[in-house]
C-alpha cells in the first residue's frame, strides 16, 4: 500500500523546524539544507513545498503570529476590560525562554519587512487588528468603570502595542533588566495610569471573582 | 610631496558609506564591494580599515548611537523636565526620511544582537544610559511640579524608552498609521497621564520660557 503523505501536516512540520533552527542560528544563519536535515527530508524535498527559503520563512512568521493570537484568544477567554487587557500582554510579552526565541524570530521578520513592502504590509495588518482589540478592551474597561473617562482609547491601544513590540527589544537585549516580572510590572504600571483614582492615592484592587 | 592620509577621516567616510547602502539594501543587501565602490576605494582597500563586514557594521552603529546621543543634548540644551523629555523623543522617533532609515538599520543592529552577545552588551548599555537620562529628566518635571509625585519614575523611564523602541517598528511596518505627527502625539499623550491634574479635567499647559 503507498504511504499516505499529508502534505499540509509535512509543511506544518517544516514551519516549526524553521522556526527552532531560526531561534538557534538566526535567519541568516538557518539554511534550507540545514531546515531539510533537522526535518528529516533529502535535501531536494523542501522545493515542493517551498520553493525558496523567503517563501519558508513567511510561512513561518505567519505561523508564530498565529500561534500568539490563539495563545491569546485562550488566555482571554471569560475575561473582559483590563484583566482581559492584562491577559493579552502577558501572551505577547517575551516572558518565558520560548517567547524570547519567538521574539529574536519576530525581530528578524522585522529587519525582513524594514525592506521587503509585502512583509511590511503583513506586519501592518497584524499591528492594526491587535491595536483594534486593545482598543476594544480599553473601551470596556471604560464601560465597567476600571478606567477613567476623557481617555483617548484608539490611541492608547497604540501606545501599549507599540510597547509590546518594544518589549520584544529589551528582552533581547537586556533579559536581566527586562526580565518577566518586570515586564509584566511594566504593563501594569501603564495601566495603572489609566485607573479612575491617581497614583499615590489609593485605589480598590480589581474585584476577584465571584 | 606623499599624500597624506587622513585615516579617522577615511574610517568615517567608511562608515558614512555603510549607513547609506544598509538603508538602502539592508544587512545582508550590502556587500563589502558594494561599499568600497561607493566610498571610491578599491576593492581589498577596505582591509587595512575594517578587516570583516561584521566590524564596519559595528562601527556603523557606534556611528549611528553617538549621532544620536549628539543630535539629543543639542536639542535638550537649555531645556529641563518635560520639555527636555519631548526633546529627546523628538530626536529619537523615526520622524523624518533620514531617521527612518536609521531605524531600519537599528532593526538589522537588534537582529544582530539577537544572536551575538556582544552586539547584545552593547545595547543593553545604550539602552540603560538612555533610562538613566529620562529618569533623571522626569525627576526633575517631579521637583518642578510638571508631574504628580507618587510616580514610580524610573520604572516610567523604561516604559518610555521601551515605547520609543517599539516606534522604530511600528514606523517601518506602517508609515502612514505612525506618522511622525501621530508619533509626537503618542509620546504627549504617554506624558500627559504623568501630568498632576488628570486627562479630561482642565490643567495649564507648559510655560512659555521667560
Amino acid at each position: 500500500m503507498p504511504k499516505i503523505v499529508d502534505h499540509d501536516q509535512r509543511r506544518k512540520e517544516l514551519v516549526e523546524t524553521t522556526w527552532r533552527v531560526v531561534a538557534r542560528h538566526g535567519v541568516s544563519g538557518a539554511t534550507m539544507r540545514q531546515i531539510a536535515e533537522e526535518a528529516g527530508f533529502a535535501n531536494g524535498a523542501l522545493k515542493p513545498y517551498f520553493a525558496t527559503k523567503a517563501e519558508l520563512l513567511e510561512a513561518t512568521y505567519s505561523y508564530v503570529f498565529a500561534a500568539t493570537e490563539t495563545r491569546i484568544r485562550r488566555a482571554s477567554r471569560g475575561k473582559r476590560g483590563l484583566a482581559a487587557v492584562r491577559a493579552l500582554c502577558r501572551e505577547v510579552l517575551p516572558v518565558t525562554p520560548d517567547l524570547v526565541s519567538e521574539a529574536r524570530l519576530v525581530i528578524a521578520f522585522w529587519d525582513g519587512a524594514a525592506r521587503d513592502t509585502q512583509d511590511a504590509n503583513m506586519g501592518a495588518r497584524g499591528l492594526s487588528s491587535w491595536c483594534d482589540v486593545v482598543a476594544a478592551l480599553l473601551q470596556q474597561a471604560q464601560d465597567d468603570g476600571e478606567i477613567r473617562s476623557g481617555l483617548d482609547l484608539p490611541r492608547l491601544a497604540d501606545v501599549l502595542l507599540t510597547h509590546l513590540y518594544g518589549t520584544q527589544v529589551t528582552a533581547v537585549l537586556d533579559p536581566e533588566r527586562f526580565s518577566a516580572d518586570e515586564l509584566m510590572r511594566q504593563v501594569d504600571l501603564f495601566l495603572e495610569l489609566l485607573l479612575i483614582s491617581p497614583l499615590g492615592m489609593t485605589h480598590t484592587s480589581a474585584k476577584s471573582s465571584g
